[in-house]
């Protein structure tokens, strides 16, 4: 079992969708993909909050295998973002973001950290993402998420930790801008040139796409849900439940990354049936376990 | 082996993508659909087309287990469709719809056609789809397909003939439309309660969710393909190899409709390689059952 240090944002998220909203509840990319990924293997959180965060640091990550060593605290108010979704959820709008202390963020990996064997860089400025892999030893293996963002204002600074990265994790839409290429396909294959060996691409409520080592592709269907409550850090929910699930193999193949894949699929499936992280709080090893033979069933058929 | 009766449009159709043109080409519902089914059973078309249509009859259909009894060849012109296609193939517009010798359309049941045990009502007027099930005998499975269109201007006569169809094949956003429901999973349920006991969604480049009887769902990717030149007929396509193979099982249960979403989906990747029905026309039994083999490899995973 390898453990997974994991830098990204930790936050305070306002949101409102068509069945509710949520105010300053927990949130940030490092905080889902942690409670995920705790579920397979130990892990280690860079990121920074306010002073304000009190108490919820308690109630979201104790008692589960997150090491918080390199969070820092400071002085100040936690990273605050607001979003609105549209009724087919698959559309939503920021209302704003306050970086606040995160503005000030340099990531400082803990001695006792500079080992970890994986490592994940969320979704951050990727000179941030670069200044993380100088810290650390030659990790087993690199996981990255970007954004559009960071692709059309840093391409350059993208370019060069993606050398770096053995697995990125971006949405189609992203990976289409990166690539400059309509068809993904085409797409995966130019962004593999540029570094990571392995691409995954999140389609949404449509599943997600990984290249394999022959030059194929291994798709996961999303679960089909009746109630979805609220898609915020569905993304950093299945990052969480696929390196996690990586780490915790002996050996990362085709046929582990293809498991990996339904234990991102199904982690996620769980954070968007309710608010905020409430969902993957409340979620047990028995759930995760049976909504994976769900995705057997979901996929499955015979060849006669 | 059952013989299939198809009832829909046979037409010239004129095709702009971003990586070419075709014009004045073969097209049509029942044109994809026939030659897709034709891989697994015979097919019964059910159409009318111009004098104009002349040698691609034989060009077409011709040297397949494709039955024309049923289809007239009256004076005037075919059918004629131009539509073109944005640069992620996702989008179309209609340049225009010529319906012609099509406009007087009335379905007519050759009488050695009446007993046929499966019969697929392509995307026509649902007061027309309902008089072919008028003409034919209780048949063993009835499956339809239907659009936007007639969901918004023939409300009520749709709704009377999906009371008598046993698999309905639709888009994700038609089914949304039927069931006034924007959850996909809640819209199901509520198509299911209006006649079809088996409703498959198609989500062009996103694949296909299919009901279970057990009140699940069965899900499959399309194939990531590198080159996609024509879209058109891709749903048709589908439906032909997926009803088609189901027509050539002995019985029509959970896994035998699971493997006619693989050969449907199998059939609708050739079919986008080339314009019009070139690729079909091309196309070998080997070809398909290598195709096959391939979508086991694209979702395969092990539970350990």
């Amino acid at each position: 079992m390898n453990p997974i240090l994991a830098v990204g944002s930790v936050a305070f998220d306002s949101i409102k969708t068509p069945f509710g909203e949520a105010s300053r509840v927990v949130g940030g990319a490092a905080t889902y993909f942690a409670i995920a990924a705790s579920f397979f293997t130990e892990v280690r959180i860079v990121a920074v909050v306010g002073d304000d965060f009190g108490a919820n640091l308690e109630k979201v990550f104790g008692g589960r295998r997150i090491d918080l060593a390199g969070l820092e605290i400071v002085p100040g108010e936690t990273f605050r973002w607001k979003g609105e979704y549209g009724f087919d959820l698959n559309s939503r709008e920021t209302v704003y973001t306050h970086l606040n202390v995160f503005e000030q963020f340099k990531p400082k990996i803990p001695h006792s950290h500079k080992s970890s064997p994986f490592v994940f860089l969320g979704n951050i400025h990727p000179t941030l993402q670069s200044d993380v892999l100088d810290q650390v030893q030659r990790p087993k293996l690199v996981g990255a998420d970007t954004m559009n963002y960071w692709i059309e204002r840093t391409p350059e600074d993208l370019k060069k930790v993606l050398k770096r990265v053995d697995v990125l994790l971006i949405n189609d839409s992203e990976a289409r801008a990166l690539a400059g290429e309509a068809n993904l396909v085409k797409a995966a294959r130019k962004i593999q040139a540029m570094g990571p060996k392995t691409l995954v691409i999140k389609r949404g409520e449509h599943g997600v796409l990984m290249t394999r080592t022959g030059g194929g592709f291994f798709a996961a269907p999303a679960m089909p849900l009746e109630d979805v409550f609220d898609p915020t850090g569905a993304g950093d929910t299945f990052a969480g439940g696929f390196l996690g699930y990586l780490a915790s193999c002996e050996g990362v193949d085709d046929a582990a990354l293809a498991r990996a894949i339904i234990y991102g699929s199904t982690l996620a499936s769980f954070a968007v049936e309710d608010f905020s992280v409430d969902r993957l709080l409340r979620l047990k090893q028995d759930d995760v376990t049976a909504r994976f033979q769900e995705f057997k069933k979901l996929t499955h058929f015979d060849v006669v």
